[in-house]
């Protein structure tokens, strides 16, 4: 197994970092490997909103349920899909750009996620511990509006990068097999390998180093789906011009 | 720079492959690496479908509008976004699990990503090359049927794996400065930059070892933004069961 492969599985979220600072260049160079991830026809629909100044790192803590992580690590990342920049390319050509598909919204979401994941990677390579603030989208408009974002921009995650001042374990993920299936989706056995792994999942629950608790896996998930999911979402987007039409 | 960094930077898609396997075990190791990743509030909602049907493959070739390597790669993934085991999960405890919120299509879009880009750099790091195909949403229905993908399923992207048997170049990305903003989104300026950016890839497009055209990023982004994007995809999602409410 490769060192990279053994890095991978190495990683859990980090929420508590000491005050070292990046080096100089550090982030510079995160940026450009995650610009080196795929992108869907090549559209780089991504924009990275580095917050240094205190009271938007406090608003965004705010924004994101108090958790402190957003305003102590060294740094805070806002990772934004956009279609504004190739919009106004299509206009320097005289041409009127469409917009409000749902598949411009997917391009450039996916882009978003696939870069940040680059740039997660080599954090973690360098010695820095991460954790995605997905608790932005509690308020977007509200983000959008402290990073003055334009029209076809949305904030999709917050990051925090900095060095680690806590070692948590690793959280344990779904079988393999319970992921990965050939030529069809076929579920059946699943409803046994997932009790297994609320069994497994109990026990980390219960014994890891901080924040015990007596929980399953599929007790999370029925906790998740069985309440609303940020109705505001819809209409957040539909104003910044993500019609999904 | 890490070595791991080192290899972010060398990423290119690679569409021609050998007719070597990958070796046992490895897919299950590189999907290991790929749940690794981070999962908002631990959805894990991915499925991958690995198609080893030859009929199943040339079928997708033909949904991807003929890519020979989505045939001809070792391996051919379809990396689904799925709300439907967490579904069954809130079931299992007597719940009724809420649908078609836009905020999860986001959560297990961005999930389905985020697993898909650390099983691409795994498999980079083991000498593999990857091509993504965001082609299979060309028919999604169809690549859907073919999968018996459950409802609350959909195919986000296809991921080809193999040998590399090309060495392509590297193709340059935007300027850092363009794309990495400080507190608040602000491009003036990004013309100019852009501008600049175009005649690099003015030069890399004239000049690459395949495919040479005369073409800018630019003028590649207002023909894209310029036409209809998939608008086939909104039906598509609202009858799989996501709403976008």
């Amino acid at each position: 197994m490769s060192p990279v492969i053994e890095g991978l599985l190495a990683h859990r979220s980090i929420r508590r970092f000491t005050d070292r600072p990046l080096p100089p260049d550090l982030l510079d160079t995160l940026i450009r490997a995650g610009q080196a991830a795929a992108s869907s026809s090549f559209l780089q629909g991504v924009s990275v909103i580095r917050v240094t100044d205190r009271e938007l790192r406090s608003a965004f803590r705010d924004i994101a349920a108090g958790q402190v992580q957003v305003e102590q690590a060294a740094e805070f990342l806002v990772f934004c899909a956009d279609l504004h920049r190739s919009s106004r390319c299509c206009e320097w050509q005289g041409r009127t750009p469409t917009e409000g598909f749902t598949e411009q919204f997917i391009i450039a979401t996916v882009d978003t996620a696939l870069m940040a994941q680059n740039v997660v990677v080599a954090a973690e390579s360098e010695g820095l511990g991460i954790c995605y603030i997905g608790a932005i989208r509690n308020d977007p408009a509200r983000a959008a509006g402290l990073l003055a974002l334009p029209r076809h921009v949305y904030p999709v995650f917050g990051l925090c990068l900095g060095y680690p001042d806590q070692d948590p374990e690793v959280k344990p993920r779904l079988p393999v097999d319970v992921v990965l299936k050939e030529n069809r989706y076929d579920d059946s056995g699943d409803r046994e390998r997932i009790a297994e792994y609320d069994r497994t999942m109990n026990d980390y629950y219960l014994s890891r180093g901080s924040n015990n608790r007596d929980a399953t896996w599929s007790g999370q998930m029925a906790a998740l789906l069985g309440r609303e999911s940020r109705p505001h979402m819809r209409g957040f987007l539909r104003d910044r011009g993500f019609e999904m039409k």
